[in-house]
C-alpha cells in the first residue's frame, strides 16, 4: 500500500513514529507479541488509522522489517556478478545467524504463512527487495556477463539458505559461497 | 521422544486416541488453534500425561503430522534413482498444494520457528522422513547409480519447493521435475 506524503509532512511524520514504535516493540517483545493496539499506543496514533493505512499488523511489521533490511543491508555493487553474488550470499548467511536477522526471518515466515492469506499480502513488502536483486542481475547483463535468471537465484541461493535457517541446519558463509559457485557453474 | 509400548497395550491405545484427537482437531480448527487441553479433553486423557509424554503441543502436532505423512505418502521405489526422485518430487509439489499438505507444511513451519527452540525439537519428528530419503538414495547407490548427496537433495529439491510454498510462488509438478533434472545433471 503506498500513501503519498510530502517529505516532512504529517503523513511522513506519522509513518516515522509508527515505524519507530514497531521497531522498538519487536525488539522488546518479539514480533508475535506485538499487536496493532500496542503500536498505536506507542506511536501516539489512532489504531483505526493504522488498520486503514497498513491493513493488518503482520503486513505493517513486514514493511518495517523490509525497510530496515534495505537500509542496513544494501545489495553489493562490486563490479562483477560473481563478486556481487558472493558478497550478498555471505551477508544473507551471516544475517540469518544474527539476532536481528533471525528476528526478521521469523517475522517473514509468520507473515508468509497464515492460511488463506493473499499472495499479494505476503510478498508485497518483499517485492522491493526482489526488484533490487533483479537490478543487480541486470547490471551484470549490461556488463556482458551472463547472469542466472532471477528464479534460479531465488530457488538455488535464497531457498537453501532460508530452508536451513527454518530447520536449524547450519549454513555458514562458506556454504553460501558454495551455493554461488554452483549457480554460476550451472549457466 | 520414544515410549515403548506393547501392541494393544494401554500405552498404545492412549497414543491412538491422542493421535486421533489431534488429527480431528487440526482439521476442525487449524493447528494454531489447538492446545494441549483441547487434545486432552478430546482424547479423554489427563493433560499432564500429554506434557509428560510429548513435551509440548507443537511437538505432538508435528509427530502426528509426520506419522500421517509416512503412512499416506510413502517414498517411491520405482527401480531407478531418476524414477524415484521424479515421483517423489511431483508428490511433494502436489502435496503442498492440497489442503492437508499445506496444513502439514504450516504446522511444520510453526514448529520449526519458535525463537530459541532447540534444534532437536524442531527436527526430531522429521528425522524419520530424512532417514527414508537417505535409504532411497542408498538403494540407488547399491544399484550402481551415483545418487546426489542427501544435503544436495535437501538444498536443491526440497528447499526450492518449500520456499515457493512459503512465499506463495507457484510450484507445479513440471517445476518439481525440472529440479530433479538439474540435480541429476549436477552429479
Amino acid at each position: 500500500m503506498t500513501v503519498k506524503s510530502r517529505p516532512g509532512g504529517r503523513t511522513a511524520r506519522t509513518k516515522a513514529a509508527v515505524f519507530e514504535a514497531v521497531t522498538a516493540l519487536v525488539i522488546e517483545r518479539g514480533h508475535a507479541a506485538v499487536g496493532m493496539t500496542d503500536i498505536a499506543e506507542r506511536a501516539g496514533v489512532a489504531v483505526t488509522s493504522l488498520y486503514r493505512r497498513w491493513g493488518d499488523v503482520r503486513a505493517l511489521i513486514m514493511e518495517v522489517a523490509v525497510e530496515q533490511l534495505l537500509r542496513d543491508r544494501p545489495l553489493p555493487d562490486t563490479g562483477s556478478l560473481a563478486g556481487d553474488l558472493r558478497k550478498w550470499a555471505r551477508s544473507i548467511a551471516s544475517g540469518l545467524k544474527s539476532r536481528q536477522g533471525s528476528s526478521f526471518f521469523r517475522a517473514l515466515v509468520a507473515t508468509a504463512m497464515p492460511p488463506g492469506a493473499e499472495g499479494s499480502t505476503r510478498t508485497a513488502a518483499l517485492q522491493r527487495r526482489l526488484d533490487q536483486v533483479a537490478l543487480m542481475l541486470e547490471r551484470a547483463r549490461a556488463r556482458g556477463e551472463a547472469p542466472p535468471p532471477l528464479a534460479d537465484v531465488m530457488d538455488h541461493l535464497l531457498a537453501p539458505l532460508y530452508a536451513r535457517a527454518l530447520f536449524g541446519v547450519p549454513a555458514n558463509e562458506a556454504f553460501a559461497e558454495q551455493l554461488v559457485e554452483r549457480l554460476l557453474k550451472e549457466r
